[in-house]
């Protein structure tokens, strides 16, 4: 919410946007806090919650960006976990100059999550590729928003998913790789949870619902407002497949990535795809997307649904019980849920603040018909019963039993022990050739 | 229990392998009623309850084997099915000659569970391929055990999980694959759980603890002991491998196969494998084996531990919640657990009939102390405190809801429809050639 | 060519079906003899060869189909493999009733295949599930060619590959599965090379050409001309993966199953999808689509081209070096090609007798210019100099090496031995319980 | 040979290594010269002719390795090429600080291979992950070659090899894969293939014929003996299932790695495996032991066999038709081989000048008889008839056909053109937020 980024900000505030997220049905967001490089992680984690505090309809709470590494970033990390509730920290495998992070910075950054007992997120993405694929695209004279999937295909992202989940397991780190994109990356992380990887998938609203032959479309803007990244996939056949691996329990959770610019704002880009402003719309549409392409289509259950949208993501970042769960002592967040009821999603009826809608014309079984906000009231057939700040930043604790049980008792019975062996007694080189 | 099978009787009657499954923390079973080809099915249901009432000491429900296809069948499962409290029905892809049956059997078998609301239990091995492969190994002389598993190697348990998958499939019913024993039988599955099939594959104590090599044992009597159908894989990676996939939610249960017959049984076969009555050992060993394989390990937490041993049967029989859950309402069937405490298991101290344990040996972290089975403690440190009979039959609903939801759903959103056509108006051709 | 099936007769005959070949740059065909169940493989042989002799205007060979199993076919088998010039036999596993066999006779039909050195070559479908699938088609009140594809999915085709792959690597016979029509069939194929496994697989024309969206033509007629058996695939990646596979080696050869109908014979079947004729065109086509879809896309090199169009068959059908080469001592089959040039394929203009050509307005870069069977120019800028019955049958001899020198080093290397025991001495049960 | 590494230098110098690699029937090689970072590559490559020409018994040419990136290493690679007679170029992923190069300098790399058409080759384990694992067994008390192992295991080697093909394909440049280790990299190799990417992958007569079972060897001198980099690995399935991808055409060509010290050398790394100088024998051994576990086996035939250990080589690094051929016009260099006569590897008996050798005790079939280098009797019966300098420095011309041919269609067929639009005529935002 009102990300500053790329040359612009993102339209939908912590007021607007936490609405549009009520209206949908969904009663806590996580954000993200991201310091420039060189920048206090424990500062910019301050400057979002200046942002966010005054104006939430609904909990939240922050992930934090690791953009660069030094002593003083480790430190803060630890102080954020210990002091100020963050529990997840997120790396960038993309985004080069800006926020891109590299493999010995990316291991570091994981060793310290481990430390502390968080969860490493990642946006995997190859941000070398990126940056010489945009360039490529350019010199061949493509400057439309085709030229933002041609120089990222899904193979740079598949490359970095294998790469952050290598590097995750050698120091036996959590990993959560954010907004899964493609059918390519979702195999390399249901590959490695094969293998006993203790790595999570989160596919969003976009890649579940929509996909990314909308860059070809002949009008600009329509092909531009679905620009973000990683892209969505031209292989038509990809919301599907993220949909049963989300079924069957190869992917864990659903976000949306939910980061808005209106149609002047991506006109940056208008020249030159690189300067769109990467992002799309979500955060309202999520459940419904959810429910029409998961549930509607017999491809999970109700019971899956409530998993993956609420109660998974609420034990992987340690909100559990207190949230993802309806039962004494915990908050009453609720949606009360009309399966029977359809709606059709359009930017002219949504509440999110951007001028378009990336699920235009998707006509939705299953509607959110009241939501309530730690026991009330706060969305109902339309109207709005909740004031800016009402929401609560929610604190979270590190060493999730969700995620940490089996990482800590690894640590215990796999650590490799030394061979016993008579030392060598043989002639020994000594001098250098 | 008390299986007549292979010329012989497996040796565990329903009082002593019940009284092993409760020492070992398991409070409930479900065994097989198999009737012979032409048999009624009714009957047989009729005659294992016969046998297993008066002496079960725990809780147990029957699944009812289809070894064979007819009206009479097809109407006996539906009567079982609303009068008997059987929602499970097995067949069998090999024992050919004896229980096999062939792909449109099973086609009508998987239509008739769908129709009633049951759920299709297979063994999936390819009965045609073992029986030509027997010949083949005593051929070449090989008479002793390894010409058991060379005979079925695990491309013959994978076909056959390909091809029951794919014919559940064409039918939209739901499949269960017992005693899951190699790798590629359980790739396939997970593979097509990742195709959105609905399957459930069920992993034994026996091929999460142990492995194939012994079929290759010096000692005839110790080979002998491990054969099953199908049998363990002398890849020793199996265990993990499976355990992994357990972990991570492609298998989804755990089973036993157990059917145990003593040396002197196992002798019908000491100069022809194929005379060797199959079976292991395992309702007493299962939850250690698993524990110590998946818990101990970091290959699950106590929660998945929970659910592959306890609950997920319960879901997938439709005996949630009374059964796999510990809450106001559900049967107090519980067992307590002490994760600190080690036993070694031994065919010396166990309390199953057989004077063989396939995990002879095994150091296992993870102690049952006490198990109570409907509010009453029935074995604590190593004393019984259950009469024979106190067992209680448990009938089970059709459509559990756990595995029909989606098939439902499915029935009516993906039910494919005529294309709209004005209809051929050309000449065509009467005659015939 | 002029094949009696499905109550009509193909329009091609091997007068008109070998000019379409010469005239695309084949020079070479092998048809297939089928008896019916019951009849005689010699006197089928007999009935091609004496329809074939007459008008063949290029080289031709036979395949003969076991449609039937008992101790004449085997026998005949071996005449045929002895005196007749086939080394290779066709086993269907689709046309339940008419031509179909089972999982025994696949196995004894393999035995005997590899005893007298032949090849076994598999249509690889469940034939089963395919008669249930249609019967459920037609009471869904779908009857269009959409029927066709929908009774039977690609899961049919995959599982028929595995099981044929399987029960051939049981018996160590080298096995050719022809006409590979999806994905996941080509995808079984290559995970058993990758095993090891003896297995070749040939996509055709019209699965490298075109796709399987036509059944959903508004056009009856048009849907209906695609009707072939396995069907096209709807997934319009399908062209694209098997070219790849052709291209890296998983696929081997490439063929046609030529066996076309026109429009008044395909509506036969207007009313009912079960009674269209099955067959596409192709033996004039294969070798320009092949180029455009391969070689001018740079997914192969000319070099690869070659084999997969004609080396490779020669050799895994022994034909090589008389085939398949252009050396001393070799026949001169050769096609003169101009990679410049480009024509577009019509039924307008292609020398075959059907009425429709699936590959309608291909712009296919790559032209046959002359084509030169046994040293004679016999098609020039498209005049024909050829007389019907200038062709010859070829005779095969069995055991080729290319693809048996392997099988017979694995039946000397990987013949498994007994384990050396002592007899068990114990106590054995006599008594049946 | 003759390499100065690791503080020492490798004992076969280019005079004996020859010889043996004559008397194992290969008659030859390819080298590396490869400068320090900041070295200039003309001068490495002059450096190692200056050592080879007055010593070498066999042909050979050398590869010359990028280790480092700048205007000059651009230039000099083209000068190489032009006029040196270099058409590969080695780029290592690990050895950090000493060779590895970074993913953009990968780019770069690459990029210029393309352009000036030669073959990019990669030492592919991801150097960060490996100096991080060292610095863990270190601090965990693990000293010994098993720790060589256990810092790069297998994901090490295949995560780097899908991002190198992943960069590869990006820039439409061939790839080659050096010493394929483990079977998680040889399937992304294989994964890659069917994907439709130019890349070759070779495998060792070190991970063809052994495994790492024995970094755990209780003699540290049996175990350091085999440290290389890629490690062997403990998965003893590897070898065959390497052997079954380089039958099937998923591997190209076979090589050895061979770098070999002495106990003495090994020695360095007594208290410290990372010290242990990095190189296993294989030289004279190669074409036994593909013979015996691939040939003999029945794994591959005969033609195969010449394919993998000679043509498809002389091929890719466009030595064809001059090597890898037996035709008027090429080199005569032919290796006489006794399918029938089996030998004994030793190190008693080898000609390498290594004290061990890691198949010590492997009894091979298939013996070279007799080595013919260029039309020369050298090596008969266990006699050389040659002398230092008679081989010859063999010139490779760049784009290669066997490797560019594809590469340069899909360049002129593949480019992505921009989507036709009517530019965004709408408001554009011009400040900053």
């Amino acid at each position: 919410m009102q990300f500053p980024f790329m040359g612009s900000r993102s339209v939908d505030d912590f007021l607007q946007g936490t609405q549009a997220a009520l209206a949908g049905g969904t009663t806590m967001i996580i954000d993200f806090a991201i310091p420039q490089k060189g920048g206090s992680l424990i500062q910019a984690f301050e400057t979002w919650r200046s942002w966010a505090d005054p104006k939430v309809c609904c909990d939240y709470s922050l992930h934090v960006a690791v953009t660069w590494w030094s002593d003083q970033v480790k430190e803060e990390m630890k102080i954020l976990t210990q002091d100020k509730g963050v529990n997840s920290f997120k790396m960038f495998m993309a985004y080069k100059d800006l926020y891109m992070v590299r493999d010995e910075e990316l291991y570091a950054a994981f060793s310290q999550c481990k430390e502390i007992g968080a969860i490493a997120l990642v946006h995997a993405e190859n941000g070398d590729l990126i940056a010489e694929g945009a360039k490529k695209m350019l010199a061949l004279g493509i400057t439309g928003p085709e030229g933002h999937e041609l120089c990222r295909p899904e193979a740079v992202e598949a490359e970095a998913t294998l790469r952050a989940i290598t590097i995750a397991s050698a120091v036996n780190c959590p990993l959560y790789v954010v907004h899964v994109m493609s059918k390519s990356a979702a195999k390399v992380i249901a590959d490695a949870r094969r293998d006993g990887k203790v790595v999570y998938g989160e596919p969003i609203a976009a890649s579940l619902g929509t996909d990314g032959t909308h860059y070809w479309h002949k009008e600009w803007h329509h092909a531009a407002h679905h620009v973000m990244g990683p892209p969505l996939r031209p292989d038509p056949s990809t919301p599907d497949f993220l949909m049963n691996l989300l079924a069957n329990g190869d992917l864990t959770t659903t976000g949306t990535d939910h980061c808005t610019f209106n149609t002047c704002q991506k006109a940056l880009g208008k020249d030159d795809f690189t300067k769109i402003p990467n992002g799309v719309n979500g955060v309202e549409d999520r459940m419904s997307v959810i429910w029409e392409k998961g549930v509607h289509s017999g491809k999970m259950d109700e019971n899956r649904f409530v998993a993956v949208t609420s109660t998974n993501a609420a034990k992987v970042f340690n909100l559990y019980p207190r949230k993802g769960r309806i039962a004494v002592g915990s908050d009453a967040d609720i949606v009360i849920w009309d399966p029977k009821a359809t709606r059709t999603i359009s930017a002219k009826t949504h509440h999110q603040a951007v001028n378009f809608n990336i699920f235009e014309g998707m006509v939705c079984h299953g509607v959110p018909v009241v939501t309530i906000s730690r026991g009330k009231v706060v969305y109902e057939a339309g109207v709005f019963n909740v004031t800016a700040g009402d929401g609560k930043f929610i604190p979270r604790k590190p060493f999730a039993e969700y995620i940490y049980k089996r990482i800590k008792q690894r640590d215990q019975t796999c650590t490799p022990i030394p061979v016993e062996r008579k030392p060598y007694q043989g002639e020994v080189v000594t001098g250098k050739i």
